[in-house]
Parts: C-alpha cells; sequence; structure tokens
C-alpha cells in the first residue's frame, strides 16, 4: 500500500470484531508508526470524508477509516448513545489488533473520542476533536431547526449539505462544491448509505448528551491526552464557544478556530488542517 | 439637573444607607423614566467611568453611579464576596427610594449586577453584562498572571490599565489614551482613591467566584430579566466565551462582541455600545 495512493483508490476492506460484527474501513499511509483513527459525523460513511484531507493526512501518516456498528456497510444496528458507539469503536481497534492509536473525531464522531478517550485511556495516545463539545453544556439539546432541518430529513440534499458544512461567503461555497465533487468522486466501490436508523440512533445519541447536565462537564477533566480542538469560527452546527469551554476542562488541550468556516472547516481548510494534525500529533 | 451637564462637572452626592454606611454617587441626565446604575469594575471608583460613556447614557436616561461599600468615598468595609456587595448594592438603591432600575455592570461589576437580579427581581427591569461570566464556570480562578499583574499590584500605573483594557493594535491603543485622559480629566471634586483593602476583597470575590462548581451555573437560568451581555471579541481578562456560556444560560439573553477591543470595550466603542444600550433599555 504506497503513499501515492489516493483515498479514492483505497478499497473498503472488513474486519470481524469480537462482537460479531463485520466492519468496513480503508486504510492507507505508511504501515509504520502509531496509526489515526477517523471517527465520522453524522449520518456520514466512508464517502464522506473528504479525500483530499485523508490524502494530506495519509501522506506521512498510517490511516484508517471506518463504519461504526451499524453504519452503511458495516452490520449491526447503530446504538443511540455515544458511549456504545465508543464501546463499538474499541473493538473495532481491537479487531485490527492496533496497541495504541490517535483519534481524529469530527462532529458527533468527535463525541464518541471524547468517550472512548475516558473509557479506555491506554488505547489513545493523542486526540483531535473536530468542532466538539462537552456532554451536558448548555444549548446543546439537539441543533438549530435550519441544520438539523438541512440534513436531518429523510433524503439529503447537497444543498442542506452546504448549508450546514459551510458559510455562505462565496470562498466557502466554493469549497463545499470541491467537497461534494470529491464525495461523489469515487464511481467504483462506494461504501453503502447511512439508513434511517442509523439517522434516529445517532440523533437521540445528541439529544441525550445534549440534555443539560453541568456535573457532567467535568468529566473531561479526566482526559490526560494531548488534545487539539479545533473548528470553524462560523459553525453553527456545533458552536465555536464549545470549543472554548472543552479546552478549559480538558487540561492539556489547546484551540483553533479556521476562518470563514462552518462544520466542514476541514474539509474546507484540508491542507491547513492536515498540517496542524500533523504538527500537533508529530510533536514529543 | 440639565442633560447638557457633563459627567466630569456632576458633584459627588452622599446618601445613608439603612446599613450605616454613607454612599458616594453620583446622578445625571433627565429625573425620569426608570433609572440605569452602574456597577463599578476591580478597584474603579466614580472617576474610572469614562465621561463619554456616561455622558452618552444620561444624554436621555437618569443615569447613577456609585462606590460601594468600602469602595473609595463610600464608608465601611469592601466585604469579600459579590453575594454581600449585591446586599449593598440593594441597600444603596434602596436608600434612594427607588422602585426599579435597570442595572449596567461592569466586570466584577456584572457579577454584583447577576447576584441583585438573583437576590431581588422585584428591583431589577433589565441587565447589561459587560465582560461578564457565570460563577463556578471553568478556568475563572484568578485573572491570567499578565493581567492581575498589570492591574493588581499596590501601585497602578497607565500602563497596565492600557495592557488589560485595551488591545496592542493602534486603534484600541489610540483609544486607552483617550479614555486615561477622560478618567484624570477631573481637576476638582475627585473621588478618592480606593484601598489595598477593597483590591484585597474583591479579588477575594474573584477568586471565590471563580472556583469551579459546575453546579453553580445553573443559577443563571433563574434570571428572567431581559439580559444585554456585552464584551470585546479579544478580552484577556474575562475571555470573550463566557459570555457565549452566560448568555446559553440566561433564558432571555443576547451577546454583542465588540471589534478589536479587550476589557474597555464599552469605553472603547463608547458611541456605539451606549446607543446598543439605549436600544435594548428602550424595547418593549
Amino acid at each position: 500500500m504506497g503513499a501515492s495512493l489516493k483515498y479514492l483508490d483505497v478499497e473498503t476492506s472488513t474486519v470481524q470484531g469480537a462482537n460479531g460484527v463485520r466492519y468496513a474501513y480503508r486504510r492507507m499511509g505508511p504501515q509504520t508508526g502509531r496509526p489515526l483513527v477517523l471517527l465520522q459525523h453524522f449520518r456520514g460513511n466512508l464517502d464522506n470524508w473528504d479525500p483530499e484531507l485523508v490524502d494530506a493526512l495519509a501522506a506521512s501518516r498510517d490511516v484508517i477509516a471506518f463504519d461504526n456498528v451499524g453504519v452503511a456497510a458495516s452490520t449491526g444496528v447503530t446504538p443511540a448513545t455515544f458511549e456504545q458507539m465508543a464501546g463499538d469503536a474499541i473493538t473495532f481497534i481491537e479487531a485490527l489488533e492496533l496497541d495504541t492509536v490517535d483519534l481524529l473525531g469530527f462532529s458527533i464522531g468527535s463525541f464518541v473520542a471524547q468517550e472512548v478517550a475516558l473509557t479506555r485511556p491506554s488505547l489513545v495516545a493523542k486526540v483531535v476533536l473536530a468542532s466538539t463539545a462537552p456532554q451536558g453544556a448548555p444549548g446543546m439539546h439537539g441543533w438549530a431547526p435550519d441544520i438539523i432541518g438541512a440534513i436531518g430529513e429523510p433524503t439529503t440534499a447537497p444543498e442542506g449539505y452546504l448549508h450546514a458544512f459551510f458559510t455562505d461567503s462565496p470562498g466557502s461555497r466554493s469549497a463545499g462544491q470541491r467537497v461534494l465533487g470529491s464525495i461523489y468522486g469515487r464511481s467504483e466501490g462506494r461504501d453503502e448509505e447511512t439508513t434511517w436508523q442509523t439517522r434516529n440512533a445517532q440523533y437521540d445519541a445528541v439529544m441525550r448528551w445534549g440534555t443539560p447536565d453541568f456535573g457532567m462537564l467535568q468529566r473531561l477533566t479526566a482526559i490526560r491526552q494531548p488534545v487539539f480542538i479545533a473548528n470553524g469560527d462560523d459553525d453553527r452546527m456545533i458552536l465555536p464557544w464549545y470549543s472554548h469551554l472543552t479546552a478549559s476542562l480538558i487540561p492539556d488541550s489547546f484551540v483553533k478556530l479556521y476562518p470563514d468556516a462552518a462544520h466542514g472547516f476541514l474539509f474546507q481548510h484540508a491542507s491547513a488542517f492536515a498540517a496542524d494534525v500533523h504538527r500537533f500529533l508529530d510533536a514529543s
């Protein structure tokens, strides 16, 4: 598997977990060093990772994207708590016989990443939280009506994706068009679409996560790994100030907000974000 | 007392409270409508209100600035909790025989304003919180070393004030120089300087307020008044994201951050801020 292989050309593999689930995943980049495991956003499958970002990460890093239990091509039923999704992610990582990994969780994937770091700290070296918030934070009980309206319907449309993931500026819209083209850039070996069951289970989990419970905030003080917290400066799905709240709770953490960017900041600023991730993960 | 009288020319009055304290205050503007009571920042006395801001507020509003118990020319000993300062503020407002007031609290004055609104809601119609944060929020246990170093020493200097209240940009520094000139613009009838006892009691109160206690955050959900939350977008003394945290807790509230401004944003943007305050307080 050479470094020159592009994410759009990587075939989907499967591995059997101890829970009986057959997980779908794609792995690329040099098979040396600590792997970086990607945790996907709401309703996303393997094709929803921007290939430009994954290629930039895999240029010098063993990168693994996977469908969690019940999501897209992975078997099983999607659970309705991030705690269970974290347990399912741990089972996947164990199935690949990986001792220690870095995590990059995006959106609800960042909630799963927090849970993995809290549940099985020995498995996790460093964590990147992209568009994140702590469980129990005020104002997180469901997404804004226009956002869940744009991406939460039975049938999704490119315009809804653009609305939730990019700002209204020409630059951000243009980046969104590029990402949309990339996401649909693979003609063969595409992942399966995520189901309505997955959508509902994931959003149920969001509602549980967002139930105000201020004591829960303190959980994050137990995350001892170095954590890089990133977001767009104009994310209306998970507001940027939650990044600062998260950072105020995790002792060894820092925040970077990317300009003129919304939820999809890490795709819009793929090159800069990948460079920041490499710098963070490579630091001793 | 005509609307043409300027804050720099307003004489200091005194009133005896039911607690035996003789409060120093200055009142100006039309003596009609609901008075606006100003609650001052750390170590500030009556002269530390930017005359440009007070004049803009008093152009169409009955404005009252006062020294709380033990502060500057008011008698008594400064207490070390914002709860007690709020009780002392209520006693002052009662001494003036005011039934209902609006509050504008700046910095630690905004903490006092929160406590007044929670303790005696019937006394308070609307609240402006300038550079605020909720009690118990993470990361509030003391100010950044460079900030408390700049304004917390026994002897204060203009450079320290500029560092804590303004950004490093030429525009903000220039505003800071104007404000410094205004603060020292009064030659006769100046207020007394605040004491080391006041400094220590107020900072003790800050430390108590900042002791992490996440359950305390929920107190603010009990503030039912309309609340305007304002800050500079680059305040390093009380960080801007605390404004969003506060807004997420107070049901009827909104946030505005002023550009290229630090803790002293309300002086730097005196005209715009006063206009926003008038609009908010005049709205039905």
